[in-house]
């Protein structure tokens, strides 16, 4: 990584919240903060397209080392010319270890302190991944950002294994910067090089700036949470991913982690919470100070029929709407609800048509995202606080 | 109907071959033909939005009266203002009657002189079309051209009962003549009334404008299939389709019945051929005479990973796809051979992703699209015989 192509800037904190305004800049452009990352698990976000997802505004995408390894496996990405150009997506890309998908895989995994061996969950053939290996995996796919493994527990967690998860996860942050930092600028398998001109004039960069984050991990222990910050925070890495929250906690105490986690961080770097996307959670954690954020749950819960509305959630199944012949969400501007009646979007889902899966992801991801930009503007005119409380209330009216 | 708003004017007519060039006025704009409609069967293309149909330059879509009079019910789409606005697509659509579905509902179907009794597909409820009810549907959907109900037998079919479905598909074609001319100009039940201004300056003719085709029927039987050519030429409509073709014969047995029939033709009127979409077998009917065409081809085998191409089928699972990182098709300028390798189209069908059965919707669908643009350019120099032969001699030679 290089000053000049990975960084962070602080624009605005807000008065009342630790709710911040930032861009980061990496090289394939900038994000601005807050920001949302849709999730392209196999290097494609669930039924839409990469000029989707551009018009929507999407400012960064994460995909997964672990699924992209296995299939279609990193030489062919690499021989593509990196995930970028594999995917035909030019902005931003994150890539997670995978660490989460590994652990998992409940019966299928044993770990040591040297790494984790797997079977894959597409045919059982037996795999190791390494701190090491996990970063070779994301030199080659050739993401922006790159995450080092981890280890994920569900919570809740007795306190012994849950330090003796941090305890591994900064032993192996320690390997993986490590190795990051021996590793040749271009990859040293596979023709063409990794990043060699998806986007002329910046592409050359990517395999010689990947921005490593540390991840904080502790479960639902604050002590342990801070422990982990502030030895994560040692490193001195361009960025901090919080992981082991929403993964079986009450929302309250993955609130409270935050609250005690932020004010050991650095606040000049990005912060990252991993697989949070739900409207009320993002506001909630934006105000907490994170910055960064990704879930499958826009896609998901679209094709399942879930839409994401400024009055709260909706079913499109439902019954009230086959004859509501009035938009998906009136407020909204996105081109799904441009042209598409709730009645039209509960006859596709009744009918089990795809165009239906495309239009609810589609608005789902454009709510998402337009809600983190009018946070940002919300943040710069220092009036998130009250902003966000008049959402939260609506909603919480709305769904009651 | 008006002649202002409806009309065909035959613009050229190649050398050597009956392949003609001409533009269908329609309520919703002109088609210039030849022309393919994708199939929307429940009021969308599937996998494909209206804005991608637009983008590929598709001049008019098909929809099926059968299958959105049970789902999502004729008065939903009224309500909504019509077909094109339920779906939001304001090109010229073509609903079919349904008789096609309702007589491949073996062992579900009560045919009798006056109409027939069939179950849903969907819920096996009963339900009766005769030849005005299905007049009566088509005319609140809003359809630009409506197709009256017919009887479509598969081939083979003996003389005898060939000769039954003619006579009985003449009957009801008077019947729907009939229904059609007394229907008032705007639906009598629903509001607000079809067609009240999904286009500005040309919706509000919708009701008032639609166009009747007729029905050639007759089976593998040449005699039958003129003596029924001529029998509906004297009801002097719009235009003619000619159906029950592609339902079992051989290919050269569709091809000669089309020789039999064009000659009985109106050479001043659109001839629409009924469920026929494979690249060689439009090039084969364009040369005999034939200007609309409708089929499931494009899409259904997109979704099952079968590609269109200039150089012939091929499937996109196969295992020397996997590595590829050229375009699906190398002479295709579509926006998914523009930024999709034929390797990432594999990962997509391999990995089960959304996206992969638009990628190769969209492609298919732009090929045929642009098979008819380039027939209609060498038709209107005509020069059309030998560009065909030449397309046709290289498909055959890829396959083999």
């Amino acid at each position: 990584m290089t000053a000049s192509d990975f960084g962070f800037r602080l624009l605005a904190r807000d008065s009342g919240t630790a709710a911040r305004a930032g861009v980061l800049e990496t090289p394939h452009g900038a994000v601005e903060t807050p920001a949302f990352m849709p999730v392209g698990t196999q290097a494609t976000v669930k039924a839409v397209t990469p000029g989707e997802l551009h018009e929507i505004g999407v400012p960064m995408l994460l995909a997964n080392a672990y699924h992209l390894y296995l299939r279609p496996g990193t030489e062919t990405v690499m021989q593509a010319g990196g995930l970028h150009r594999f995917m035909a997506w030019d902005g931003p890309i994150l890539t997670d270890s995978g660490g989460y998908q590994v652990f998992s895989l409940a019966g299928l995994v044993r770990v040591d302190d040297d790494g984790v061996t797997f079977r894959s969950h597409l045919d059982g053939s037996s795999h190791r991944f390494t701190p090491e290996t996990v970063m070779e995996v994301q030199r080659a796919l050739g993401a922006d950002v790159v995450m080092p493994l981890d280890h994920c527990l569900p919570n809740p967690a007795e306190m012994q294994p849950a330090r003796a998860a941090v305890d591994r996860t900064l032993r192996w942050l320690e390997r993986s910067v490590h190795r990051l930092a021996r590793m040749p600028v271009t990859p040293s398998r596979g023709t063409p090089p990794v990043g060699d001109g998806c986007m002329a004039g910046r592409a050359e960069t990517v395999a010689g700036s990947q921005a490593l984050f540390g991840i904080v991990q502790g479960g639902t222990h604050p002590d342990l949470r801070r422990e982990s910050a502030r030895a994560t925070r040692a490193f001195d890495l361009p960025g901090t991913a919080i992981g082991g929250l929403a993964v079986g906690e009450p929302r309250e105490v993955m609130y409270e982690m935050l609250e005690v986690v932020e004010p050991e961080l650095d606040a000049h770097r990005p912060r990252y919470l991993m697989g949070v996307g739900f409207p009320g959670d993002l506001l909630q954690a934006v105000a907490r100070g994170m910055d960064l954020f990704d879930c499958v749950a826009p896609t998901r819960h679209g094709r399942n029929g879930t839409l994401f509305t400024s009055e709260g959630r909706l079913n499109i199944r439902g019954a009230a709407h086959r004859r509501d012949h009035g938009p998906i969400d009136p407020a909204c501007a996105c081109r799904a609800c441009a042209s598409t009646s709730r009645a039209y979007l509960s006859h596709l889902f009744h009918a089990r048509e795809l165009l239906g899966l495309r239009l609810a992801s589609y608005h789902n991801l454009a709510f998402l995202t337009g809600l983190m930009r009018e946070a940002r503007t919300a943040i710069l005119r220092r009036e998130f606080g009250g902003w966000a409380a008049s959402l939260l209330d609506r909603e919480r009216t709305a769904v009651s």
